[in-house]
């Protein structure tokens, strides 16, 4: 049988209690399919911060380094809000990205059938909408240097950022994109702001380059103005999309909220090699934390990612996604999702993908 | 009786139809409110690239400082696409707001009762949404230094933009949205990414400062991967919001979609004195161009926000604005608003419009 190590990092918030669903379910899941998980749980965010100083400490990123993959519940947290840059959660998030050397985020956005009067949008819109969405994740205006604060030739304070990708990055993120869509409808949308930036320009070039290789894939491109509006408008309209890092943080989150299902929602980070980091798109809700309220689907999916583009399980993969459809039909709803149906906590919505498995 | 010179620049694509229409209504409602205009009509975008070469001929640089408003359509087209930045219509846009140094963007998002049904949102979610959309607009990564492309020590292509603000440039345009925000709801969310840019990061720090001068302001921060989520869950939350330039050019297309309204909001961008610049926040619609379908309306209240910000002539906006409704009301429809009532053309829009004065 297949033997796998997994770095846990359950991180803040819910953290906790949404990763250990998910581990029960990637247990039950393994034993059904011949597969050996070895779990190591590490901290990072602000439970590192609190019990070693770091957001990121030096043991969590070798342990992540070495294993098979990596799932993280959620980091951040009020307490922590106010830190400087260096000693703030997300910088060990950031961190971890970037020394694993995840540079394609994948984001599905996918409306849940049972679910889809819970968008804002109307059903009509939302119904079906199918997009997964790339993000570039280790570069651009999150890493660009030089970066920082000084003064200018007024004397007065500045704040600066450098959003830069050079054409390795590009053709990188372009080649798994083009992949992506080849296995999915043939039609890639990549988002720029090419009208005005250079960073942009040099991405929409490098794309059209690298389309050559790919004459099955119909590539199209959108200014991002225009497509925070077309999300909204048609959002059916997009099968794949392509963009840059700091458009794909606000795009994303844009898109789950469209599905109305962003309790629900998984993500991928992959690297060319070495392993991925699978994470729920939401955050830590350090409102509800600790009160078994916690939405743990999106972790579950998370797990199926890991499954399916971290170890190329794709049958326990499926798995697992038929388990949570399965759970849905069954009418189980945490409160974030509820409108119908028996509303449960965190601990029995578990046990009961654990029935549907 | 006050008498005043306006500069108006029909631009590209449907501009020519809805400034003709614009203009009509100003010079009715001047005669009614006892105020003179004096109109020269000049070029930008892709018209001024084939008559002069350039997209911001010195000529309309100059009447437009001369004048005491500058009313614009739209600027950009296909057939000038591919051109080098410096020869793109949209760099005469970006250049004419630098020019006149209009820093603070103003991009109302409200709801026409009548056009509810034509957001994508649900009624109970669209209906009264009224938000007052601020963006900073000659500063960030628009117009930061460096920029450009390279070679980096692999010998590869890169292209890259500088985010950059400097304390006045951020003091100012919080100053502006305190001011706006205290006429209406008292509340200001400011949007940024301080968890990640040093850029965000003294915005962020500036607001908290100058939010001492406004006690009766409710200051509020948001992330913007959060705001464009927010926008859609519940976009009735926001009053006044403020952003950076590139974070406000995302946010007012999608808060603009929200409203279902886009061929129906109006902009105006103003600075510390001078000319203020008021245009539609849709674009030039090349595919409708010459064909008497492009909606007016945007145009017009662009004219009622000239009249407001740009004249302090408040009675004669409201004139503007109330015909507006009235036309609405009395059915008179352009085919992207039309679900019921009479589907007519831009003239005979202007025409009813007029009527409604
Ligand atoms: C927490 C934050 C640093 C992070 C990001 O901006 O990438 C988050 O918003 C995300 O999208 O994963
Ligand atoms: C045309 C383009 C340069 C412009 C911008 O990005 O500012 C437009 O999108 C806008 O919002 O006015």
């Amino acid at each position: 049988p297949s033997s796998y190590s997994i770095t846990l990092i359950p991180g803040d918030g819910i953290g906790p209690e949404i990763i250990s669903v998910a581990k029960d379910v990637l247990v039950l899941v393994g034993s059904l399919e011949g597969i050996k998980f070895e779990f190591q749980e590490v901290l990072m965010g602000g439970a590192a911060l609190d019990a070693t100083g770091v957001p990121l400490p030096d043991d969590t990123l070798s342990a992540a380094k070495q294993s098979h993959a990596v799932l993280l519940g959620a980091v951040g947290g009020y307490k922590w809000d106010k830190n400087e840059k260096h000693l703030k959660p997300e910088t060990g998030l950031l961190q971890i990205r970037k020394e694993l050397g995840v540079f394609a985020n994948l984001r599905p956005a996918t409306v849940y059938s049972p679910l889809v009067d819970a968008s804002t949008l109307k059903r009509e819109v939302a119904e079906g909408v199918d997009i997964m969405l790339i993000r570039e994740l280790t570069g651009g205006i999150y890493f660009g240097e030089p970066r920082g604060f000084g003064t200018n030739e007024n004397g007065e304070e500045i704040g600066f950022n450098t959003e830069i990708y050079a054409t390795h990055e590009i053709d990188r993120i372009a080649h798994f994109a083009f992949k992506v869509a080849q296995k999915r409808c043939g039609k890639l949308c990549s988002v720029d702001k090419a009208n005005v930036l250079e960073a942009s320009m040099l991405w929409r070039k490098r794309f059209l380059a690298i389309a050559q290789e790919y004459p099955d894939v119909e590539l199209s491109h959108m200014y991002v103005d225009n497509a925070s509006m077309q999300l909204i408008r048609d959002p059916k309209q997009f099968d794949t999309m392509v963009t840059n890092n700091i458009f794909g943080d606000i795009l994303s989150d844009e898109a789950s909220m469209v599905t109305g299902s962003i309790g629900m929602l998984p993500s991928a980070s992959l690297g060319a090699s070495g392993p991925g980091l699978f994470e729920p798109i939401h955050g830590s809700a350090p409102d509800i934390a600790g009160q078994d309220k916690a939405n743990p689907f999106a972790t579950v999916l998370s797990a199926a990612m890991l499954l399916r583009y971290g170890l190329g399980e794709e049958k326990a993969a499926k798995r697992i996604e038929n388990a949570v459809v399965d759970t849905l039909n069954r009418g189980f709803r945490t409160g974030d999702i509820y409108s119908a149906g028996t509303l449960v906590g965190c601990k029995q919505l578990g046990e009961e993908i654990l029935k549907s498995v």
